[in-house]
C-alpha cells in the first residue's frame, strides 16, 4: 500500500544533512544540521497538504484532518537527531516511513475517522543533550518544562536557546493529545536478522538504569611517586568499567551493561589522575533482575574503591522500568504484518524509545525491520530497500485499522 | 649566605598569579598567566641588575657579567610553568632560588670569575604542549627548533603563535653558551622527608618511556547489542590500564608506570566506544629494567587486544634513557651541603627536569629539597621555608665554586 521507492528517496535525500565520512549521520539534536532536517521534513509535510505545528518543547506535528476532526489524532512519528557518528536509518526510518503512509493515505483518497499526525520528538538520542527521549518525556508529563529547557550540552549550550537559535521553540501546548501511537523503527540489534525474520512485533521495551559516577583519588607527580602509595583514580576506574562488563556478562536474560563516557581529571601525561567521571547504563527486561544488577554494581563500585584507597559516589541519572505496550494494538501489528505475509516475531526493545513514553499515557505499538548485521549507533548501520518497505506497509495498515474509516 | 625571608616573600609573589581554588598554581605553558609570570621575573632581574635576552624558543636568561664577561656563564634555573592543578614550588623554586642568589651575589659584592645567569626554560611541565622539557630540549639540539614551533597544544593553540602572542618569540639564537648548569627542585616525591634529610643530592634522573596507544572496536547501540557480540574498546582499555598499573607493581627497584589522559569516542553514554586513545608513561632508574617493562608492557596491550577482538596501536611518544650528573658537580653540592651543616643524602631523580637535557652538553647538577608528603603535581604541593632557603644557600655555595672568584 506504499511507495517503497518513494521512501528509499527520502531516505537518502534526508541523510544528505550533516553526512559524516564513513556514511552515516550526524545531527545532534537542536545543532544547525537538526534544524536543517527538520526543516526538510517540514517542507515535505507541506508538500503533502499537512498542518504543521511546533510545541514548547520543540516536538514538531504534521497533521492530516480526519473524518472527524475533533477526535484526537492517531500519531505515528520517532525522530530525525542522531549520535555523533549516528547511522541514516535510527529514528529516520520511523519519521519517514510515517510520511510515507501519509504520503499513500493522500494517493488512495483515503478518508480516515481519526486524524493523522507525523510527530518529530525533540532530542531522543540523549547523546548531546541528556537524557533521552526529551521531548516525548515532556508531552507525557515525566519531565517538566523548564527542567528541560535548562538542560545542558556537552558542548555547553542550552536547551531552551538552542530552540530559540534554530527557530523550534513553538508556541503549542505540550500536553499534546493523542489517540494512539505507533512508532516504525530498526531494530537496532541482531535478532530478526539472525533469525531471517522481516518484521519484529514489539511487545514493549526492556527496562534502564543509567548513573554517573564521580571517583576521587589523589593527584600526584606520575615520576617521583612510589607505586605503592598511589591513589590513581583511573586505576580503581578501569577496574570498575571492567565490573560493569562483569555485571552484564554475568547475567541471565538479555542484560545490557555499558559504560560510555569517561573523563579523566587533570588529563595530564605526568599526572596520576586525581577524579574520573564515567556513565553506566544498565538494561534487562525484568525488573527484577535489572534490580539485581543495580545492586551488584554497587557492591562492586563500593568494593573496588575501598581496595583502591580511592572514594567513588554513584548519582542515579536516568531509569525507566520495562514497559509493555498496548496488548490490542500489538496484536493489530502482528496481524498487519501476517496479513501482508511478512515473516515475523515478537520482540522486546532493547533501545529506549519515544513510544516507551507516550506507552504511559496512550495505547501505544513499535514496528521493527531488520537491520545490517544488528549494528546500529555507528555510521555504518544500514537496511535493505525491502526491508523498509516492508515496514512502512505494516505501518500503514495498522494504522488505517486504529484511525479508522 | 642568602635571605630566605627575601626568597620565600618572592615564591608567594609569583604565587598569586594564576592562583588556584586550592592553594596551587596554574600558569599552563605560555598562557596568559605564565606571561605574567614572566613578565614579573624579567622585571625582578631587571631590578638586579641583570640583563635579560630571550631566545627563539623563549627560554629567559637573566644575565651577572663576570670578571671575564667573555667565558661562558653558569647557569641556574628551571622554569615557571605549571601542571593544570598545580603546585607553588614545582620549577618556580628552581628558578626564585637561583635569582635568590644573584641577589645575595649582588648585596655581598661577590664578584664571579665567569658570568652567571638565571635561566627560565620553557614548557617543562609538557603539559598544555607535550612532550616536556622543550625549551632545554631545543637548545640542547634534542630537538629541532621549527619542529617545537610547529607544536599544538591541548586547545589547538601552535607554540610559534603563543610565543609571539605573549611577547616571547625573541630572537637570540637557541645554541646558548653554558659553562655548567645547577638546578634546584622539589623533590615531589617522599624520600628526603621519610628519612628527614634536609638537602637530596641529585646523582642523575631515572630513564622514561612515553607511548600514545590508541584502541579500536565497533561502535554499537548500549541497548540492542548482546554482551557476547560487542567489541568494546573501552572494556579493552580498562583492561590495558590496569596491566600497565601490574608492570610498575611487578617491577623491582623504583619503577613508575601510569596512564595520565585516557579519551573516548564516540562519547555518548548509549554507545558502545568504538575507539579510545591514552597516554602511558614508564619510568625506572636501570635501563635494562626499563626495556624490560617496555616489553611486558607491549605484550600485555597486544594479549588484551588480542581476547577483546580490539586492535591496538602503541606509538612512540618520547623517552630520554637514565642519565648521570657530572659527578665533579654532584661531589661539590655534596660539599657544600655537608659545609652547612645540613643532612643529606644522594637521591635519583624520579622526574625529568631541563638538567637532564642540559646534562647531555655541559656539566650540570641539581639540588632537591623535601615536599610535604612528597606530593606534586597537586596544588596542595607543599615546602617549609626552612627548607627553601636551605636549598637556595646550597645552590649560591655551588655557584660561587663552579662560577670562580
Ligand atoms: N533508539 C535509541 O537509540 N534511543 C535512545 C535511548 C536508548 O539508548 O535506549
Ligand atoms: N618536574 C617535572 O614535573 N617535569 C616534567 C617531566 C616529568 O614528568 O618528569
Amino acid at each position: 500500500p506504499i511507495d517503497g521507492q518513494r521512501l528509499w528517496d527520502s531516505l537518502a535525500e534526508m541523510a544528505k544533512i550533516g553526512a559524516t565520512a564513513k556514511g552515516g549521520s550526524c545531527r545532534l539534536a537542536l545543532s544547525d544540521e537538526d534544524k536543517a532536517g527538520r526543516d526538510l521534513f517540514v517542507s515535505w509535510c507541506e508538500a503533502a497538504g499537512c498542518t504543521v505545528t511546533i510545541d514548547r518543547i520543540g516536538n514538531i506535528f504534521a497533521r492530516r484532518k480526519g473524518h472527524d476532526d475533533s477526535l484526537a489524532p492517531v500519531v505515528m512519528g520517532s525522530h530525525l537527531d542522531t549520535q555523533p557518528t549516528g547511522g541514516r536509518f535510527d529514528g529516520v526510518f520511523g519519521v519517514l516511513a510515517a510520511l510515507e503512509v501519509v504520503r499513500s493515505l493522500n494517493d488512495r483518497g483515503v478518508d480516515t475517522l481519526h486524524p493523522v499526525e507525523v510527530a518529530v520528538w525533540t532530542n531522543e538520542e540523549g547523546s548531546r543533550f541528556s537524557p533521552p527521549m526529551m521531548g516525548s518525556g515532556v508531552v507525557t508529563g515525566v519531565f517538566t518544562l523548564d527542567e528541560i529547557l535548562d538542560k545542558v550540552a556537552q558542548d555547553g549550550a542550552r536547551l531552551g536557546d538552542e530552540l530559540v537559535r534554530t527557530g523550534y521553540a513553538g508556541d503549542a501546548p505540550v500536553d499534546h493529545p493523542m489517540h494512539a501511537y505507533l512508532e516504525a523503527h530498526i531494530e537496532q540489534g541482531p535478532v530478526l536478522e539472525v533469525e531471517g525474520k522481516e518484521i519484529g512485533v514489539v511487545t514493549g521495551a526492556q527496562g534502564q538504569r543509567w548513573y554517573e559516577v564521580t571517583v576521587t583519588g589523589v593527584e600526584a607527580h606520575a615520576g617521583p611517586t612510589p607505586m605503592r602509595l598511589r591513589r590513581d583514580a583511573l586505576v580503581a576506574a578501569a577496574a570498575m568499567v571492567q565490573a560493569v562488563q562483569r555485571v552484564g556478562l554475568e547475567t541471565a536474560g538479555d542484560p545490557c551493561a555499558t559504560v560510555g563516557i569517561l573523563d579523566v581529571h587533570p588529563h595530564s601525561r605526568n599526572v596520576i589522575p586525581g577524579r574520573v567521571f564515567f556513565t553506566v547504563d544498565l538494561r534487562h527486561p525484568n525488573a527484577d533482575t535489572l534490580a539485581d544488577m543495580d545492586r551488584r554494581f554497587r557492591a562492586a563500585v563500593a568494593a573496588i574503591a575501598e581496595q583502591n584507597g580511592v572514594s567513588a559516589e554513584i548519582a542515579d541519572f536516568w531509569h525507566f522500568p520495562p514497559t509493555p505496550f498496548a496488548k490490542p494494538l500489538v496484536d493489530r501489528v502482528r496481524e498487519a504484518a501476517g496479513g501482508f505475509g511478512f515473516s515475523h516475531r515478537d520482540i522486546v526493545s532493547g533501545a529506549g524509545h519515544d513510544a516507551v513514553y507516550v506507552a504511559g499515557k496512550v495505547p501505544t505499538a513499535m514496528i521493527f525491520i531488520p537491520c545490517e548485521d544488528g549494528i546500529s549507533h555507528n555510521e555504518v548501520e544500514n537496511i535493505s530497500p525491502a526491508d523498509g518497505a516492508r515496514g512502512a506497509a505494516v505501518l500503514f495498515e495498522t494504522l488505517v485499522a486504529t484511525a479508522g474509516k
